[in-house]
């Protein structure tokens, strides 16, 4: 029953023990990974995963991270994390939205922006690739 | 050579293997543990760190943090991580500057938030407990 | 389609970007993870669970655990990985064999053992405490 | 004060709050962590470490791990680890001991393996590569 929006991508996280710190909660580092996983979907949709990232010539490295944290996540809650496309003309930008997948409770909000950076000449780009404009677009004009 | 302020501490840490992605940068959730060890070191200094924390009744989760990626890491690279007490009464702000350990060139900026949380009722508490406040002015005013 | 023996529990494992070294396969040590994903689900069918263990008054800390190597796995290959029960009655020792969820090829196997230890005491026990013993008696005699 | 014999590496690491599991203790995956430190210190000083493998068109990957629990270690207890280098000639056996840094008290101990493949034919290799021969047995015969 997870919403399938066309620049969004809902998946679900069981906590699992090696997640835990003493104080019986997800460790606050571990939500990069919940982000990631989220973030790999999303990118999966709009058909532009690491290994198509990759054979356009660019990676797309993470400048910039966020989390706040709402209400803490215990093992062995299942959470559900939404990616959404935020920004992508210029760069990559992710929203994040963390719930509890059964009350549907925030738990955390984030985002995530990353940049083409030309693996080539190492060079940082202010413009997105036309390969990744052009796949978002087609994909917001598509009749779903 | 590390510098000491009062409310500031500085860690080396030498990037590892198992740090690194496929990119061969550390990955970017793994700054989340450089942050840890700088913030502890820090703690450590107000003599207020998680043993401390844990007496006193408190927990003290974080509750938001940021990280801006300026340059990436490098496997066998070493790290300065600075971390600098920027509040204190209300919750407690953490600035960190990560430099390159000989070159000093700016690598990574971030901050954590977090705020006191009554261990038996688990209210989040709007102001720090005493014993915080004590602890952070009695080492302003000494005399070092 | 996941086999479901008795004293077995099969999961399936999608590995992340974030599993990943610079050699683009999954680092050896993420395999802790794998398989303790496997034990909890395991221990979850004995009814017996990471809560479950604690309010027996016992802690079942790790004291060997063995991992070796066939093939690597690599991004975003799913894995599925079997927790199969091979004794119980002085230690709980878990048996692990991890194939690619597809061609079920052999990827990895290995082992974990734990021994139960008194929370009070600290004392490490050279049997299992009756719990254990009866709940996988049970499962075994159980119609199911 | 560490012991630097020839075929043998001790470096200290400070357990870290992100170590820890909800036992308090570190989590038993991350142990894999600690061995990967000793491992790297013992071959720099072999002259053979990550990039000068790459080099030599070899890759090294673990097939092998072991490790035995003997006592747990706590935060923020520092651990001395020693990694010995046990095999050279036709794969790389390294045994690790770990122990409290101040009392010496055994802590664990465990080994890895890992073989020579052929970056290119992705071949695994039942000789070591000459490089690695001769490394070890320079090192073996100088006066030091």
């Amino acid at each position: 029953m997870l919403k399938n929006n066309v620049l969004e991508s809902e998946i679900d996280i069981k906590s699992q023990f090696y997640d835990l710190d003493p104080m019986n909660i997800v460790w606050h580092g571990n939500y990069a990974r919940f982000f990631e996983q989220a973030r790999c979907a999303l990118l999966d949709k709009l058909d532009f995963n690491y290994q198509q990232m990759s054979e356009t010539g660019y990676a797309w490295p993470i400048v910039d991270m966020r989390i706040k944290y709402v209400r803490p996540v215990r093992f062995p809650q299942t959470v559900r994390v939404t990616a959404t496309l935020a920004e992508y003309e210029n760069r990559l930008k992710i929203n994040y939205l963390i719930r509890d997948a059964e009350t549907l409770e925030k738990v955390t909000k984030g985002f995530t922006i990353q940049v083409a950076v030309d693996i080539n000449t190492e060079e940082m780009m202010f413009q997105s690739p036309p390969i990744l404009i052009e796949k978002v677009e087609s994909l917001l004009c598509s009749p779903n």
